[in-house]
């Protein structure tokens, strides 16, 4: 079955998402944060909303909560009514609390501009060709393609000549006529910037005018059918016969989803202008190009240039609109990080600071306006659940927090029965078995035996399993269990994280206490405890706690960014070609630092 | 059935034409001139060939002046046979004369440059995007847009990555990788230089670097089924339902097998750039601009610009290759006028010149270097045969010589049995009526009575009917007449000629002796003969007959000139935009110049 769609309405913005969770997870997911002082446990009752389609029926907790009139008319709480289907929520913007990052605020300097013009009706005595008359009273030479001179002698009769023109500005290469509308609308200019993820894909429609967000919309990558990770995508690519056509075509198709949702009162001519970043691998395959060269070795992108393509080109529903593709980095690291890097202020600070995108692929940058490192760190997908025995991503049921004190006490996405741990729950479970010593700095889940008499007897239960085989029982109701396997694989993750700020740091020839400001980008670093993250050493332990901050979605803050403003995109270029790519083998100590950075802290009471 | 096509190699060069005639007359219509003495009837054998396919059998003529052997091993006169399908036909350039005009020689200066790269192999130490490192080896920094960059990494690849790389030069906007081939492909480099007519299309594959003509090829515009005029074309344009989307996928589609036509040694890949002419219509139409403009007053164009578009745009067949659309002058005249003028050499002489393009719709131009002026003189149809009552195209039976002395002798294309009268014909017909009386100033069919006396006995007889429907007989068997009708259709076409030269005579205030040369361009100016034109008043009688010439397909002439010179591209947007349009019905004196125009002049001996 299809993931249910969400709909939430705030601020004159329309914000969709096709996912499975609770309302107040799917809001956070599209950047709504509502009110919840219990972090969405279902007791302090303040995440009421009023959700209208098909829902789940009300919890028991919502029955204690709310009044009968309440649930008469249709109010829920957020944190545990889930959609089923299309739904839609209005949220009133007093209620929204900010987010959990800084939103950059861009001044607008658009590429495009409108002017409106009032034209002389052509004549026997007045025969100039229907662009020399527009050209003539824009009193520039803005030059037309094809497509735009089929619509322009309709578009200016239609509107009695009276008609607003969109101009592009290619610097060196003129000024070129996009559209010509009828009458005066020179205070609709939109643009959408894209981020394309191996998982997600989120669409921000923009004014780009005013910078006002008017919707956005996040929809599962439609080449989910070919893999979850990079590597099947590129196999597909490189192996199928049409392969790489049907993946271009799945995120293509992915884009005009993401238009269609965001298109309520925008229409897609409107659109002059569209932003994307994404993996090198995402550059690659939006582009129609083999990804070949990036996936072996000695793995080279084919194009690092900027790009900028007409949407039609690629079968984009933007009839009016140019594309802009920010350039990737490297073959490892693309034009999310440097996105990421824009978002995070990185290339502007007089203060070292780190970014770490962490995903299947993490890709890390630090530095500062002096100097900008960045590597790919891939972490493999064991933050993401994957490849984890109960593993999963961080829907309803999910287990998210993890205590151990005298037995172990687990929390859920919603409050559901748990269905297995989620990214931010392995971390937790990780530094708890950590700090009580159940797992040993080398990463081994201790036998039973080992740990009688130095462990509370409720935990020790929970040590089960012979030999090599020993496990930790989370929940005996279903049995959710982390495995030696699960810890081996989180500690190689963790491990490459570490490994990769360490190297950067050392090239850079400082320690962890001179980074000013830790930055952890996307949904994952969103929601991991930095406390949990410090505690398995995923990060240096010299940076202190206070440094690090989840930012959300950076890299499409990046996009938004570059959308905005031409003076953001010729940073962006800038940058792309000022940053180091550091290929972390190469360092002369790799091997040592990767063995150290597996280790985990000792324990701590 | 379709027209059976013939393919004439010669002197490395391939010419196909789709049409039905003699071979003599084919290869005349690809720009061969076969060694005829006696003019094609059949009398000299100078023109012996040797057609390959299926061909129609041997006339007596043939039978006569061929040896018995000569027939066995397949040997005709080109005067006298004709395919019947698809014919090969190899002619040795040594016997080819000149053609009837002086084909202009342009000194390539190509805005594409092919240069050859040995390149590092990409390795850990040297991981440079493979745009890059052909960037850095070509020393200038090209761009590319994503088609190249599908094709680069496997034609590096291929290539060892020793390829070479075919760079356009956009100017102001940089300079664009428009392919990459394997090896060293330095010396290839191609172009197409099209002439769309309404009812034919001429497409030329020129050798970008050399100048050198590889193969022509002319086929009927896609759009025939359409309507043979330019308003029945933009009448369906206007009012089908997806008429523009079909004209333009028929013009497109002729384009396309024009291509396949010429590409029998080189690959369509290998082609990077084809220039275009036509009227304005056929400029918008194969652009997919509607016509309602440029057909209902007050007529102005929707775009005079310069066009330049990626072929795969348009559909047409060249993976890498612009396309230029030379500007048309205005609503009437379009950019094959523009070629005409350069092809002319009218925009550089010193000496006031006159082009004229005679076809449907007439279009010509009057000046020299200091300015020049263009008119539409829309003559009409007649010409081309068409509204005439035994009136044809210049196909196999058409009268096209007339003499009148004692009698009538008439000549046909082919020397077959007659079958109508094509433009040449007519116009022949016409002048020695007009010469003998026959037909009076004003134009009218003098009755039989009238004449009496004053005219040869059997040529008296040929003048036949009553009241206002005399007709004279060229033919009696068949029957071939020519109707007080078709003298007024013509007298309108000639008329409409003088009347546009008179006013634009008038307007540079010169009289027809400061005419230094008379172009008369297209089929129809290249066959008729300059004495009749005279003779029938359809250019002033001031202007010497020695000045008039023939100059074949001049638009063509000026589209193969632009493609092979940036410098001549330049020229035409200049001149473009230099060029008067002169509206003739502007004119003070339109009616009484037109009225007066209309005369035949006096008879003569």
């Amino acid at each position: 079955m299809a993931s249910p769609r969400t709909t939430f309405t705030s601020h004159g913005g329309t914000y969709r998402i096709e996912q499975e969770g609770t309302f107040l997870d799917l809001a956070r997911g599209v950047g709504l944060y509502l009110p919840s002082l219990c972090g969405g446990r279902g007791k302090c009752a303040k995440c009421r909303c009023h959700p209208r389609g098909p829902v789940t029926e009300p919890t028991p907790l919502e029955a204690e909560l709310l009044s009968p009139d309440e649930l008469d008319g249709g109010v829920r709480l957020a944190c545990q009514a889930r959609p089923l289907g299309e739904v839609e929520v209005a949220i009133e913007e007093e209620v929204l609390e900010k987010g959990g990052y800084t939103e950059i605020r861009v001044a607008p300097e658009p590429l495009v501009r409108k002017a409106f013009v009032d034209l002389p009706v052509p004549a026997p005595h007045d025969d100039l060709a229907d662009v020399e008359r527009l050209r003539k009273r824009l009193g520039v030479p803005v030059w037309a393609a094809p497509p735009v001179l089929r619509a322009l002698p309709a578009a200016l009769r239609n509107a009695g000549f009276h008609a607003t023109a969109t101009v592009w500005d290619h610097g060196a290469a003129g000024e070129e006529l996009l559209a010509v509308e009828a009458g005066d609308t020179r205070e609709r200019a939109f643009g959408v910037a894209f981020d394309i993820g191996t998982t997600s894909v989120v669409g921000y429609l923009i004014d780009l005018f005013t910078g006002r967000e008017v919707a956005r919309s996040s929809r599962l990558n439609g080449q989910q059918p070919w893999g979850a990770d990079v590597i099947s995508r590129a196999t597909h690519a490189l192996e199928a016969p049409r392969g790489l056509e049907e993946l271009q075509a799945a995120v293509i198709g992915t884009l005009n989803q993401i238009l269609a949702d965001c298109c309520a009162d925008v229409d897609p001519g409107e659109i002059y202008y569209a932003t994307v970043v994404g993996n090198s691998l995402m550059h690659h395959l939006a582009l129609g190009i083999t990804p070949a060269t990036i996936t072996a070795s000695p793995y080279v992108a084919v194009s690092r240039d900027p790009l900028q393509v007409k949407a039609t080109d690629l079968g984009i529903g933007l009839p009016n609109a140019w594309v802009y593709f920010l350039p990737p980095i490297g073959a490892y690291v693309g034009a999310d990080t440097l996105a990421v890097i824009m978002a995070t202020g990185l290339d502007e600070s007089e203060d070292i600071r780190l970014a770490v995108d962490i995903g299947t692929n993490g890709e890390m940058a630090l530095g500062s306006r002096e100097r900008i490192l960045a590597c790919s760190a891939p972490a493999g997908p064991a933050f993401e659940g994957a490849e984890i025995r109960h593993g999963m991503r961080a829907t309803a049921g999910a287990i998210d927090r993890v205590r151990i004190r005298e037995d172990v006490r687990v929390w859920t996405v919603g409050d559901m029965p748990p269905r297995g741990v989620c990214g931010s729950g392995l971390v937790d479970a990780l530094d708890q078995l950590v700090r009580q010593g159940i797992v040993d700095p080398g990463g081994r889940l201790l036998p039973r035996p080992r740990l009688a008499g130095k462990i509370p007897a409720r935990v020790l239960e929970r040590v089960v399993g012979q030999d090599h085989t020993w496990e930790f029982v989370l929940t005996w109701e279903p049995r959710i269990v982390i495995t030696q396997d699960d810890v081996r694989q989180l500690q190689l993750a963790k491990g490459t994280i570490l490994c990769g700020v360490r190297i950067l740091m050392d090239e850079l020839g400082i320690d962890g206490s001179q980074i000013a400001a830790v930055a952890l980008a996307g949904a994952f670093g969103n929601y991991i405890d930095k406390r949990s993250a410090l505690g398995i050493g995923m990060l240096p332990a010299t940076i202190p706690m206070g440094r690090i901050q989840g930012v959300g979605n950076a890299a499409g803050q990046g996009s938004r960014m570059t959308l905005l403003s031409r003076s953001i995109r010729r940073r962006a270029e800038t940058l792309a070609r000022r940053v180091d790519y550091f290929e972390l083998s190469k360092h002369p100590s790799f091997e040592d630092i990767f063995v150290e950075s597996l280790a985990f802290p000792s324990p701590r009471p």
